[in-house]
C-alpha cells in the first residue's frame, strides 16, 4: 500500500505526464523492499515506521518499489530517503519474503482518491509481491525522519509496543531482531547506536535489549574490554565525579578491523 | 540459461501442450532460485554443479523459476529436487543477488534448437533477473545426484577447482560460504557434513576447511567437548585399536537444543 500510493504521488509531483505511464515500465514487477531501522533509546529498541496519511488502518515499514535501471540494494537507500528523509549509505539485506500468503494490498489505491489512478496501476498493485528486507541500527539522535507526503505521521517504536503493521510487517520486524541477535554473536555491532561517549553499563543495555536477557556485569565488562575497540577517556574530577562511572568511546580503526575479522562476543 | 532449457525440457517431458503457454502466464517474473550445496569429501568443502548439455561453455548451480502458486522457499526445495534429485526437506535462504550487472542469457536459448521455443520465450528468459541463494551442507554419501535432461553431466566440485560458472555463479557461491563461515561461529554446523561416527580430528578439519585457517588442537577440542553435544564410543580393543583416537557421534537431542539456543564456537 504504502508504496504504491508514495510512488503516485512522487511520480506527480515530480513527472505528473509519469502518472500515465504503466507501472509495469517503470518498476521491476513484484518485487519490492522493506526497511527494518532500529535505534536505541530509553534502554529500548525502536523501530522506525510510518502511519497513513488515509483512513487505512495500520502502520508500515519504510518500503517501496525498485527501478527497473536499479540495482536492488540501492532501491532499498533510495526508498527510506524517500520515505523517511533518513539518509544512510548502507543497508544490510537480511532475508527477502516469498510466501505466498504474505497478505495482498486489497485494491487499497481506490480507497484513497487520486486522479488519474486507472484499473491497471490497481491491477499492478495487487500483483504478487516478494520483498527483499533491509536493516540498519541507528543512533536515534542523528537521525531527523519526516513523513512523506503519503504519511500522517512517523515514529520511533518501542518493539514491544509495535502497533498493528500492514502486510507481514510484523514477521518482517522479527527477522531482522533475530538477524541482528545472531549478528551481535560476532560482530561488535553497537558503535551506531550509542553515543559519542557511553559508560560500560550503557553498552550492557545495549546488549541486554538485543539478545533479551541479562548479562553478567563482571563477565560482559571483562569480555568487551579484551575486545580492546575502546578508548577509556579521564574523569574530570570536579565534586562527586570521580566516582562517576568511566566513559568509553569506540577506537573507529581497531573496531573496523575487528567488523572485518568478526569476533565472538561470548569469548 | 539452465533454468530456460531445464523449464522447457520438464514442460516438454511432463505436459507438452504447455509449452505453447507463455512462461509469463507460469512463472513470477524475473525471479529465480540458486541452490549452493555444500559437502565435505576429501577434508574440501566441495559444491554441486551442472554441466551444460549443449555447446554452451560452463557449468551452473542448480536454479530454476518460481511458479506463481509457490512460495520462494518451497521454490528452491523442488527446484533442487528436479535439477540433481536430491531430496532436502529444507534450504537455508541467504542472500538475493540484485544487481544490474549479474549477467545476461544472450539469447543463449538461440543455440539449442528445440522445437516450439517462440521469441516471447527468449525475450522473457533474457528480461533482468534477480535470483535468491539458498545454501545447503549435506553428506555427499548421503546423496545421489543425478543429471537432469538438460545437462551432461553434475558432479561435486572442491571450491578451489571450480571451472568457469555462468552468470554471477561464483559470486553466489563465495557469499553462501561467507554466510556458513559467519553461521559456524554461533552455530555447532557440521552434524549434516561428518559421517555418523567421526574423530576430534575429522572435526576440526571440518572446521578448518569453513574457516579456512588452522585451529589449535587442544584449544578446539576443548571448547568442542565443552558443548555437551557429543557421545563418545568405546573403543574396540583389537590389535593397535586401542591407540586409535575415539570416535564420536552428535548427541541429536542435545545438538537441536543448542543450534535453538546459539552458541559461540569461539568462547
Amino acid at each position: 500500500m504504502t508504496q504504491s500510493f508514495f510512488y503516485i504521488f512522487v511520480i506527480m509531483k515530480n513527472k505528473p505526464s509519469l502518472l500515465t505511464m504503466n507501472f509495469s515500465e517503470l518498476f521491476v514487477p513484484g518485487l519490492s523492499v522493506d526497511c527494518v531501522i532500529i535505534g536505541f533509546e530509553d534502554h529500548k529498541l525502536k523501530i522506525l515506521i510510518l502511519k497513513w496519511n488515509s483512513d487505512i488502518d495500520g502502520w508500515a515499514l519504510p518500503g517501496g518499489f525498485v527501478l527497473k535501471n536499479e540495482d536492488l540494494d540501492k532501491a532499498a537507500i533510495r526508498v527510506l530517503k524517500e520515505r523517511t528523509g533518513v539518509e544512510l549509505p548502507f543497508l544490510e539485506q537480511f532475508k527477502t519474503f516469498g510466501n505466498l500468503d504474505r497478505g495482498k494490498r486489497n485494491n487499497a489505491l481506490e480507497k484513497v482518491k487520486i486522479d488519474g489512478i486507472t484499473p491497471e496501476h490497481i491491477e499492478w498493485m495487487n500483483q504478487r509481491f516478494i520483498s527483499t528486507g533491509y536493516v540498519s541500527l541507528v543512533d536515534i539522535k542523528k537521525c531527523d525522519p519526516r513523513p512523506d507526503i503519503l504519511s500522517e505521521k512517523i515514529d520511533w517504536i518501542a518493539l514491544d509496543e509495535l502497533p498493528n503493521l500492514i502486510l507481514d510487517h510484523k514477521h518482517i520486524v522479527k527477522k531482522a531482531i533475530s538477524f541482528i541477535k545472531n549478528q551481535i554473536n560476532y560482530l561488535p555491532i553497537g558503535i551506531t547506536l550509542l553515543p559519542e561517549r557511553f559508560t560500560m553499563k550503557e553498552l550492557q543495555l545495549l546488549y541486554e535489549s538485543i539478545l533479551e536477557k541479562k548479562l553478567d556485569r563482571g563477565n560482559f565488562q571483562r569480555k568487551m574490554l579484551k575486545l580492546d575497540i575502546f578508548n577509556r577517556h579521564e574523569k574530570h574530577l570536579e565534586g562527586g565525579a570521580h566516582k562517576a562511572p568511566y566513559l568509553y568511546s569506540f577506537d573507529h580503526e581497531k573496531y573496523n578491523k575487528l567488523l572485518e575479522q568478526g569476533f565472538s562476543f561470548n569469548s
